[in-house]
């Protein structure tokens, strides 16, 4: 890099920090962006200033959006008794594409993992107990991630919510549809037949 | 995408738009630039907008650069009258790591390619004779890529060149070293065998 300009370096670093990002597609997206009409390169930089300042995380639920409550809690036409728990912001936009879920969301932001050093304390459960005290909350669905640490959290919170008498059901892990299950890992298979649903 | 707000939206659409980049990704980054502190994030957009304001290309050879002429051009301990032509910046930084090349370059910003409309003169190619005509040049290196654009390129350049006398080389194309001759193409193997060099 040593005929390269300092500002050109400052760019190809600062891409290169971004996650997936490695050195060879940072040094390519940086040599796009210069190749770029000013005002092209300058909309990238004021779509990420423009969006960190006004996305903020909904005080009721947590996730990511630039009003708040968020659109899916100013949403009277929802299911306002139904709470589905995530991890983050990402898995409430995988839920909503589905088209299918009409309640209401709440994110952790993060999942239970002692590995790490993360408690109950340090994700956004608290505020959920806080919710579930003062609605009147029918059922709340466990959609953390199927790992150890999604597992764990939704142990952790059943164990909270199930003394309340509300219901709590975790999504089912099984073979992803359109899957193979000669290539599917042993653990998937075993929910497969666990969770199997009589015809 | 309906329940995100436009400022997510807007930034998830400009970061789609960069080469390789695809809608996933885009997302992926977004959520990734969301979660950093605020520093962080406007020091990406910081080092967009700097790069793009400082960095212009060489009025000699065409290089990037954020000095004019750029660091190689003025850099006297160079061979002088040797230039390497290339397609773009990026084939200059390629260079520049094998540590072996003393002399100067040129670059032509694309190549010759009938089949997209581009011509001779829609590269930087008329200042590339202007420095043959006006400086002491004994040879020039063609390292346009191996492709038929790159090829048309070099042969373009070469019926130019040849008549005042400079010596006009190509570089060598062959099986890349590491390389398995049982996977090499046959254009490429084709090119090792005329390229041979007797030991």
């Amino acid at each position: 890099m040593d005929h390269y300009a300092k500002p050109l370096t400052r760019l190809i670093n600062e891409l290169g920090r971004l996650p997936g990002i490695g050195g060879k597609t940072a040094q390519r997206l940086a040599f796009h962006i210069l190749s770029l009409p000013d005002d092209e390169a300058r909309s990238i930089a004021d779509a990420i200033v423009n969006a960190k300042m006004k996305m903020k995380y909904c005080s009721v639920c947590g996730n990511l959006t630039d009003t708040d409550p968020c659109s899916i809690c100013r949403d009277s036409k929802r299911e306002q008794d139904i709470i589905c728990v995530v991890e983050n912001p990402r898995d409430v936009l995988a839920i909503e594409r589905v088209k299918e879920y009409r309640g209401l969301y709440h994110v952790l932001h993060g999942a239970i993992s002692p590995m790490e050093g993360i408690g109950p304390d340090d994700i956004n459960l608290r505020s959920l107990m806080i919710r579930l005290q003062q609605h009147d909350i029918k059922e709340i669905i466990l959609a953390t991630n199927p790992n150890i640490e999604g597992e764990a959290t939704a142990m952790y919170i059943t164990k909270l919510v199930k003394p309340t008498g509300i219901k709590v059901s975790r999504i089912a892990h099984g073979i992803p549809v359109g899957g193979d299950l000669e290539y599917a890992d042993e653990e998937t298979l075993l929910k497969a037949l666990e969770g199997r649903r009589s015809y």
